[in-house]
């Protein structure tokens, strides 16, 4: 039997227009659009792509969006410094720093950019005080890959509580925060990675497996249990016919698109784990689409607290 | 074959002596001794065995160990003020409020007195912004208990990376940071409780379990797969005769002090599990010394931090 296709277009739409209410009432109120503004450094093509999508949405959703576009040959102290200039206006309700930075700038910088970000204002949830809060299951801004995981999960009607969990992947972005939140609805929780031992047969006792290691189709028949949900959080861009072909049969659609434009976009589950879940996202249309929809939440969310604390 | 045990008094001895060198190194270039502050609130009884040991071992090791005693009928404002000193004082390098405040507090006061505390003095690492470090894994200062576990696992060479270890508890303070701990350490973690499915079957695929649960002798030979290392964390003092001759045979040496004494202090794991496990601690003698152990290096590494950063 097919899996139920989880579709993350839609809840993330329907998300959007409960935001996009909350921030009418919120400009009716405030007086002023609530803010996001997004600070981009250098001109990595899919940065420019996230950011340009979250730029759209927040304007859809009534809301304020501003970016700040530094050069790549900008200094940390130039960032650090617009940040700060951020964090004290009062009419900037949430902070976003594109991530990453352009490789010049070393692999430790980028926290110390988050680190600099009023937790107030932190609408992708990376300051160590907001994921502190997380772990102990009272952050206000959670980040937005793993909220809206959960947030699929609870629309689509899945339970959680009591189901067996596993995330594959323990990045600081996704991995651990989704796992954090899994259990905090009462799911048992396993998190796997590249030290896991014989991981298709971890991954094939989850109910809910959340592979978000950023490998291609890595994820095969064999690593699902009949019936289990599947939350794809890969985004990789193959350009590689073998790969491709490997992940899409003759007569698929993406085939063909991947013939017309020579890449395609692929999640970490490969397409035949469609026979066998019970319910699963596609890539793209699945977490991708969440992860703007609970930027605009926080944004909101943000705007409201400060709103409110003045 | 009966299980090695694994002896927390020696481990944590071994760390009090090099923590004790390296208080005394700290005195000779700070001119004073490396300072803990304990703020214990009220007269529970085993709170204040606990303040003792922790004061008298800071002691024992060349530390200032300082107690503020606040009467149960203190107010919250009265504990936050003292804190705030505590936070202002150049010579208090650490500081511990004992857990749980009087029950007259309600449950949300522990945490927003634990949120006062300044992070570079947490040496019980308790404050969001030291779980949220922890969580990125740079942390300075985590929970005692967690770490003394991973210590221990470390100096007895119990491998940890590509094993796979189960927690059972998802406590702030011990279950969340100690698989945090573990995943870092390159373990696949599983975190189970009170909603968890089948939970022998799950903690026998345990190549570490971790039982921090709280229930005396909940954990039975058959949740533990053979040869497994097994870190009892639970400590419970046992008071009905019932439950003291279910976990002690006849001619146990224990049951005879239960007999004497009328009561007993029990882990979460029975004693059976000796019999089952290859490696395992005891209760007491297991994690109980690490756990103060760890809060002397938490405040000598503190007292290094403060000096170094002033």
């Amino acid at each position: 039997m097919a899996a139920r296709i989880l579709d993350g277009v839609a809840v993330a739409q329907q998300i959007r227009s409960e935001m996009a209410a909350r921030a009418a009432e919120f400009t009716r109120r405030a007086g002023r659009r609530a803010a996001l503004q997004i600070v981009l450094v250098g001109d990595k093509a899919d940065s420019q792509i996230y950011v340009n999508s979250k730029m759209k949405s927040a304007a859809d959703e009534g809301m304020k969006a501003t970016l700040s576009h530094l050069p790549a040959s900008a200094t940390l102290g130039e960032i650090l410094r617009l940040v700060e200039t951020l964090n004290a206006d009062p009419e900037v309700d949430g902070i976003l720093v594109q991530a990453p930075l352009p490789q010049s700038f070393g692999s430790t910088a980028i926290q110390q950019v988050f680190d600099s970000i009023d937790p107030a204002k932190d609408v992708d949830g990376v300051t160590p005080l907001n994921v502190g809060r997380l772990v102990q299951n009272r952050a206000a801004l959670v980040a937005c890959t793993p909220a809206g995981i959960v947030e699929l999960l609870e629309r689509s009607q899945i339970d959680i509580a009591g189901k067996h969990a596993v995330v594959i992947g323990r990045s600081d972005i996704v991995g651990k925060p989704v796992s954090l939140l899994l259990l905090h609805h009462h799911a048992t929780i396993t998190v796997c990675h590249s030290r896991t031992k014989d991981l298709a047969s971890v991954a094939a006792s989850a109910d809910i497996l959340v592979p978000a290691l950023g490998r291609p189709g890595f994820v095969r028949r064999a690593f699902v249990k009949p019936g289990a949900t599947v939350i794809d959080v890969g985004i990789n861009l193959v350009t590689d016919r073998n790969v491709a072909y490997g992940l899409f049969h003759e007569n698929h659609p993406r085939r063909g698109l991947f013939d017309r434009k020579g890449s395609v976009l692929v999640g970490d589950v490969h397409p035949e784990v469609e026979e066998v879940a019970g319910a699963m996202t596609r890539v793209p249309g699945g977490v991708g689409p969440l992860t703007i929809a609970m930027l605009m939440a926080n944004t909101i969310k943000a705007a409201e607290s400060r709103a409110k604390s003045t």
